[in-house]
């Protein structure tokens, strides 16, 4: 780390007016590698350019890509669109204002004291990352998420509601753009019922935000649900938290949006400057193709060193994986690439895993996020003169020194603060290098085709689930294998049934027993509803 | 997944009574290869009898590896541990139920209602899996963490517990092994100064788990804390969930620690068998040793299909990562071992990243965790006939099968129930795995000589800042940049310098100052302490 272009600050990536810095000094990057990306760095701000403008920069969906027009409206290549997104944040804030005023109460005319988020993927990630990253105990509104089919972590979250200030004075917010994701919808279900349960109507404690005409659309209207905001097909799932997605929570919980948007604002404006010295996101980019090999060849360990970005690597991961996680390139190669991140924070992951970063596998590269403030509160010294930041500074310099002396390469991204306009800077920053990163590979960075397989497969399970159930005899005497339903269903895959028996066997949920038998083959099933 | 050896079983680990399966059946993995690897594994088996009759299994700390006496005290091969082990878990049942009782009171005589943890690694990932995974609003103390040296984090946490019932109804307990983690003493006395402020005398409110005659303990005697509990040094970190580390946490929380440890022992009991087909711990190791071609060539990605089981996949990057992440093996040659851990839960994690795992990058394994049991409360249909459960089954089975399709490998975990004793299952079949694995791979599982490096780095830094600072001028005019301090103290490293000089100016709680220049190396800056 101490060559000539280390010091003379070649790699070395600063926007002072922004507070935004990348350090690859300690990428070991060739420097004449990284001037060749020059051009290839130019393709992608052009692609970026053109993106912004309204280009069909998703061609397998046919559609434009418009979440950096989400903080700079005027910017939209369409006036209807400029228009949506100002009248959404309008309402975002208008109904936010309503709910922490009392004009919305509850039903029984109650102030609303906490706000449940119901979604998945990007429509929790987002929120649950800003959530964490900003919420305390002062917030107007207290947090609380549900993002999974998990009915028992249903149970535990409504749980916790209850025992908090109860269902009675919650809103729930329903968050799902296309309106048919089953662990919302089903997230939804169990919540309106817990609200029934407790004599109280749904209708009147939620939102919904989602594409118009969408079924959640349909069923939030037609049930006469306090509000519905809108999410449209030209801002993508992962890339919508500076939405109504991501700023209503946000707002309901009391935090500042208007700083996060024009956190991300401001980054945008710097991530757009040609050449990698002047654009943070470029360095980024150019940095992830070097070090992997343009294949992502080493892994992205995120580790902000604040216990506020604990939840931004898990956020980075949808952003990156599945934006950069693709079959084809754009001329139709296959080319399987990626880019696996994982990470929680710093110096905590120190702990946990810097013995093999430092003398194991050498398959990843990784990513301190800095932030400059220390802490609100008065100074406090643990040692004379040594604070607990200064700690935290030491370990996170510590770990880049001791990486970089066994050769792993780690990048460090500084921040000043983890406000809300530093959290919509790193939001930013990301999504802008993401996109690079696309065209430095030459792929699609804004469809997701291969998660429609796994959702495709599990329609067809639960059909073979209510086949098997129904094949079942009631007559434990005629009790059933997996080979023995199967055969009856004329269904090949043998196992598949024998899993899905054990599920409805064991679940406690279903009619269905095991009369005999140990194993998943060998074991015997009946069915024990009411013939 | 249709061949004869799948149908047949032939890769199906199941053992019933105990409540647990390895289903290896999408792996893909050669039977020829699997059979091979039964006298090594036969050598794994060898070696871990001796480890557990108390060889020297970490030899080059020269200590004893016993945490399977934990749950199994009468196995320690010397009595004076069976003994140190049974009065640890009779004082630390005995402490939480006074606590309970209120036979122990806060200082002024109050009930106590919170139990802070403050740790870090070893010290709190069991921990914060625990509480997770068997916690809710039915505790008998609600448990919250101090895992890292952020001063904004402590805050945040601290600020929570006063929200709450206040320090004065909180037990704080203070976990560190060697007592000389920098991390967990500065949050020890960051906490110390808060029950300060709030007028309370924090030995009245402290617990201490850590070594006989460490600097913790030397502390927790001599201040008078309400009790100590001891760690040993044939137990690590990271293996320490089962000893006072972990259960006086969840006994204090009011959760089930003698069923965790049952289900622990009697995981041990099934994974001592000779022979995969019997043995789930080795059936595992197996895999991922042919799956990774004996070098952890695929990342482990780990998702439970539970959300309270979220944790145990951070839990495990501790466990495989700094178990295996080595340098050299045992015969001293350079191997560079590990196995890259990541991971939340599924279905979450399938709208974040199951699009890479489908179509990009060929370079892992999926661990599904799978959970029979559904929910505690009653059944609710989402569509007629279907519960939430089902959709959450169906989804991990139809991405089994969408990966399977695109021959990524996955295999699948099952476990009856995710309550104490499946909690404590999984920790020793995890446990024992790595250890199974280390032989195979020829290393040293217990030490972790890489960690050290970053400390005495951290260590270097600290007197750095402190040299740094000293040397600042306090007149503005002779304000001196990175290269000029480098340079007055004869620092080679100028971009060092420079990263301190940033800290210390921005961070908000040193006198230092930048009075001019832009950026890292062109800024100057001045003391601003009085003279």
């Amino acid at each position: 780390m101490s060559d000539e272009r280390v010091t003379d600050g070649f790699w070395l990536v600063e926007d002072e007016s922004l507070g935004l810095a990348v350090d690859l000094t300690a990428m070991a990057l060739d420097p004449d590698a990284m001037e060749v990306m020059a051009p290839r760095l130019a393709r992608a701000l052009t692609a970026m350019a053109a993106l912004e403008n309204g280009a069909i920069a998703n061609p397998d969906e046919k559609r434009m890509v418009g979440h950096y027009w989400l903080r700079a409206p005027g910017l939209a290549p369409v006036q209807a669109f400029t228009e949506a997104i100002e009248a959404a944040l309008d309402r975002v804030k208008d109904f936010a204002a309503k709910v922490h005023s009392g004009a919305v109460l509850t039903p029984s005319g109650k102030r609303f004291e906490q706000v449940l988020v119901i979604g998945i993927g990007g429509s929790t990630l987002g929120p649950q990352y800003v959530s964490h990253a900003l919420g305390g105990p002062g917030d107007k509104l207290r947090a609380a998420f549900i993002d999974n089919t998990d009915p028992d972590g249903i149970d535990r979250v409504v749980a916790r509601l209850r025992a908090g200030v109860g269902l009675d004075a919650t809103l729930t917010v329903v968050i799902s753009k296309s309106g048919g994701t089953k662990e919302t919808r089903n997230g939804m279900l169990e919540v309106a019922r817990a609200y029934a349960a407790d004599g109280l109507a749904f209708a009147g404690h939620a939102v919904a935000v989602t594409g118009d005409g969408s079924e959640l659309d349909r069923v939030a209207r037609g049930d006469g649900w306090l509000e519905v905001f809108p999410m449209w097909d030209w801002v993508g799932g992962r890339t919508s938290e500076l939405s109504a997605v991501g700023l209503l929570p946000a707002a309901l919980q009391g935090l500042d949006v208007d700083a996060m948007l024009a956190g991300a604002r401001d980054t945008d404006v710097a991530t757009r400057r040609e050449g990698w010295r002047q654009n943070p996101a470029a360095a980024l980019a150019a940095a992830w193709f070097l070090t992997g090999d343009g294949h992502g060849d080493r892994a992205m360990v995120v580790l902000p060193y604040k216990d506020r970005l604990e939840l931004f690597s898990r956020y980075l991961q949808q952003l990156v994986m599945e934006s950069l996680g693709k079959d084809k390139d754009l001329d139709g190669a296959t080319v399987h690439q990626g880019i696996a991140v994982f990470g929680n924070k710093g110096s905590t992951d120190q702990h946990a895993y810097v013995q093999q970063l430092r003398d194991g596998r050498d398959d990843f590269f990784v990513t301190f996020i800095e932030v400059l403030r220390s802490r609100v509160g008065e100074r406090f010294d643990v040692d004379p003169g040594v604070t607990s930041a200064d700690y935290l500074f030491g370990f996170m310099e510590g770990t880049r020194r001791a990486l970089a002396e066994r050769g792993r390469p780690s990048l460090t991204v500084t921040i000043a603060e983890a406000d809300a306009r530093g959290v919509g800077m790193l939001i930013a920053l990301y999504e802008r290098a993401v996109g690079f990163y696309a065209t430095l590979v030459n792929i699609n960075a804004y469809h997701q085709p291969g998660v429609e397989a796994g959702k495709r497969a599990a329609t067809e399970l639960l059909a073979l689930q209510a086949r098997v159930e129904a094949a079942l005899p009631a007559d434990e005497s005629a009790a059933l294998d997996a080979a023995g339903v199967a055969a009856k269903l004329g269904e090949p895959e043998v196992l598949t049934v024998a899993r899905v028996l054990r599920h409805l066997a064991h679940g406690g949920e279903h009619a269905v027993a095991r009369v005999t038998g140990t194993g998943l083959l060998a074991s015997r099933y009946c069915s024990r509803r009411a013939s």
